[in-house]
């Protein structure tokens, strides 16, 4: 066999371990029995091992190193050799039994986080936390980096991202919004959402999700919908990418908009060309672009006024209760800013400021710059500063997030990149559509999800999201696409 | 690390991956979506493969010829030793290139079995069906035998069973049976089952399910009942056990009775002892002990007159169309007997018959007496002397099965078995349980099933189903206890 089909099948190997993984996980989430969760982490434990193994495999590496020279590969492959040689050239720079080291500790570290987090009480946390931190600086120096060790953990995420750029673009987006802010809940006129009240049942408001997904263009013939308690999407395959949702009883906007936020990741997941399935180019180009898709669907269309006009009639017949609400009036009750102190309850306002936050802090702590036991003080002052509130204890503060006890430094600048890169790619989309708010009024998005397919999905993970954003938008990464887009936007619904 | 640690690490490796394909697997026949399917095939096919790869591999030879020597092993090491050993043994007779031409023409066989199915044509299933008989043969060569060819191929599912022994259990059954069935539709009056028409919500069915797999002691928190087209029951591991039924619009006993079988196969399943884990012998030591304990609870509990005393006011509180039905005519609306074409859609009594015609046929091909050409004519022959009905075309007779051309051969019998072994394990339990008649009635089933699981449940794969029926009854298989069962009570419930 030549070097290149070896390759081929040794990803075919791993990819389908990843399939049947995901499939596991996926049942682990949502339908698994109670008592069959012990035995299912040990066989998630087992095949994540050997795909694992499969990945720092010698004659992978061996594979690597012919073909990064060889003539004649298609683009494809060039471009599967650069991103799984990266990833095998970062996985076989950790030892191996520091790696066992760092899993112990990490499985420890998020037993203390919840006990910290059920008792509020940051000091059973904080030695975990300064063995995290620990680590996260010696796997940035295995991983190596140029100018800060903060930049090899956010690869693993953002490939190609760096603090420094990461600054640049946060600097104006906060000195933009936290006046923003300050004026719409001072000066602006919150709107009402008081017809939103009551109780629905999980039957209406998974029919209004399986609604609004097939109308977006989710193929359910390729994905399907369950619910589940902490959403996700996730793909045993491309023709297999499975959107979970969570329903609250007494808000149905929670389910409606969860499930388009998940629909936007399937959509990009169903969309990812064929050819490079089980090349390892067979996923999102970063977990922030990843995040602007969610977004885009969520927040840019699905709080968007068209949107509602086409929704209302749609919802009206689905929900009694909102038969007479105007489209304005649930535009408007979609579309309501409460800084608050939890991050996933944030709206898409003050959401980015719980991110920056997350970002300074750890930033910080891997540089060395930040204390561990100063956290919990420091990130009272930011809320305050940022958002104008203050938890009362740690559980509503430092301690809200699992990430940091799992050993994620890095993660959250994504959730912020999503938003950013979302809007700039959207202001090029409108440049191409001008007739988007019309069809988007008339329920009719083939041409919107044809545009994202052709721009964003079918590539998968061929170009680095810096790379990617420029070939769609023409240029870099920039946050004033997102802060005019919120201006405009709440300006008009808060009237100022 | 010992032989012996290693010996069941390597088990647990191929224990895992057989979790992971069951899942597979499920999700495959309830809940995978349609375009996801050749991807899942192609993941099921790969970890098959694995875990095939590991129960041949040498160094699983090397533990057992260790291990079968040694001292000191307990009661289930030894056990294992001796299935594992067996089953090694066997996958190692077959030369891999053998297995891999037959895999190839069973795949075609089974298209052309379908197109012949399709157009009831045999002419198109011959050439392919002598193929399969071809590969049985040396099949048997290879795995060796003493008497005839065909005792190694049932060794697969009935382990230590011999056409032999079949053919004195057959002989006594088909004696009593045949005669008895043509009484029962000429001098018996069949009883009515009129106010059983009707169509039946699924949600209605479902909560019948529901209702009997809760009252016979199925556990969900370890289990779930989903919808499928060919209801099965599956482990991804002891505390993860599926069941899945079917519901027909306008039947709401199959649904029921597809309920109470595979919860019968479940409940076997959930009672195996945890410590026979991944030891290659948690699961049930035969197919036929497998299909006795399905059996057991769908015909000889759940067709039961005391039964329905329990079920008469249960079913009556979900169907409203049934609910002044009294308990006697509910009892034998379920009991109606109806020789008819279809082995899936026989009643107890007529059921195997259908059996002995396949196992004689089936024994004729392997044993070379039987020509492939002749089958479609003995076949026809067969049902008109057993059952009295012949097809008017081989759709309905020989085609109808898909077992032979997938190459399964030895099979059949297990379906049987599981008949006999359910009536005979049966007379035991009424011996020691002389209050099962009213505690049924009452729907309190513990002990019934504290005694299944001390009898047969908790020895999985620990003994042969010979000895196990054994063990338990104090005879060997006999099916005089069928045949009694049988003719008292449908000499009542007929009126003969």
């Amino acid at each position: 066999m030549s070097t290149l089909a070896s390759y081929k099948e040794h990803l075919q190997e791993i990819g389908k371990l990843e399939s049947a993984l995901a499939l596991l996980q996926w049942d682990q989430r949502t339908y698994l029995p109670r008592k069959g969760h012990p035995v299912r982490s040990e066989v998630i434990g087992k095949l994540s091992k050997m795909a694992f193994e499969l990945s720092i495999a010698d004659e992978l590496g061996e594979y690597l190193d012919k073909l990064e020279g060889q003539e004649g590969l298609t683009e494809i492959e060039r471009a599967s050799v650069r991103v799984v040689g990266k990833a095998y050239r970062r996985s076989k720079a950790i030892p191996p039994e520091f790696y066992e080291r760092f899993a112990i500790a990490a499985s420890q570290a998020e037993s203390a986080w919840e006990e910290a987090k059920d008792k509020s009480d940051f000091s059973i946390f904080q030695p975990h936390l300064e063995k995290m931190v620990d680590f996260a600086r010696r796997f940035a120096e295995y991983y190596g980096y140029e100018e800060s060790p903060y930049d090899a953990l956010i690869e693993e995420y953002e490939p190609g991202m760096t603090s420094r750029e990461l600054r640049s673009v946060i600097e104006p987006l906060r000195r933009e919004l936290v006046p923003f802010i300050k004026r719409l809940t001072e000066d602006g006129t919150r709107p009402s959402n008081e017809f939103m009240r009551g109780t629905f049942p999980e039957a209406m408001q998974r029919e209004l999700s399986l609604l609004v997904l097939e109308s977006v263009g989710y193929d359910f013939d390729a994905g399907r919908l369950d619910p589940t308690v902490h959403p996700f999407t996730i793909s045993t395959g491309p023709a297999d990418v499975r959107v979970t949702t969570r329903f609250l009883p007494n808000d149905i906007l929670s389910g409606l908009f969860s499930s388009m936020h998940e629909g936007g990741h399937a959509l990009y997941d169903q969309g990812i060309a064929p050819e490079l399935r089980w090349s390892g180019l067979d996923e999102g180009a970063s977990y922030g672009i990843h995040e602007s898709q969610s977004r885009l669907w969520e927040n840019l269309i699905g709080r968007s006024r068209p949107f509602w006009k086409y929704f209302q009639p749609v919802i009206a017949g689905v929900v009694p209760q909102l038969a007479t609400v105007s489209v304005e009036d649930l535009y408007r009750a979609a579309n309501i800013v409460s800084p608050s102190l939890i991050r996933v309850e944030a709206d898409e306002v003050t959401y980015n400021l719980h991110i920056m936050l997350r970002f300074e802090l750890e930033e910080g702590l891997i540089n060395g710059k930040t204390k561990v036991e100063d956290l919990p003080e420091l990130w009272r002052d930011a809320m305050g500063r940022y958002l104008g509130v203050t938890p009362e204890d740690d559980a509503h503060g430092v301690l809200q997030d699992v990430h940091w006890s799992s050993g994620l430094f890095g993660y959250f600048p994504s959730y912020m990149l999503g938003n950013l890169y979302g809007a700039q790619i959207f202001a090029t989309l409108r440049d191409d559509m001008p007739d988007l708010d019309s069809k988007t009024a008339h329920g009719d998005f083939d041409d919107l999800l044809a545009w994202l397919h052709d721009k964003v999905h079918r590539f998968g993970k061929m170009y680095e999201p810096k790379q990617l954003v420029e070939r769609i938008t023409g240029k870099q990464p920039d946050s004033s696409y997102f802060v005019s887009y919120i201006k405009d936007k709440y300006t008009d619904i808060y009237d100022l």
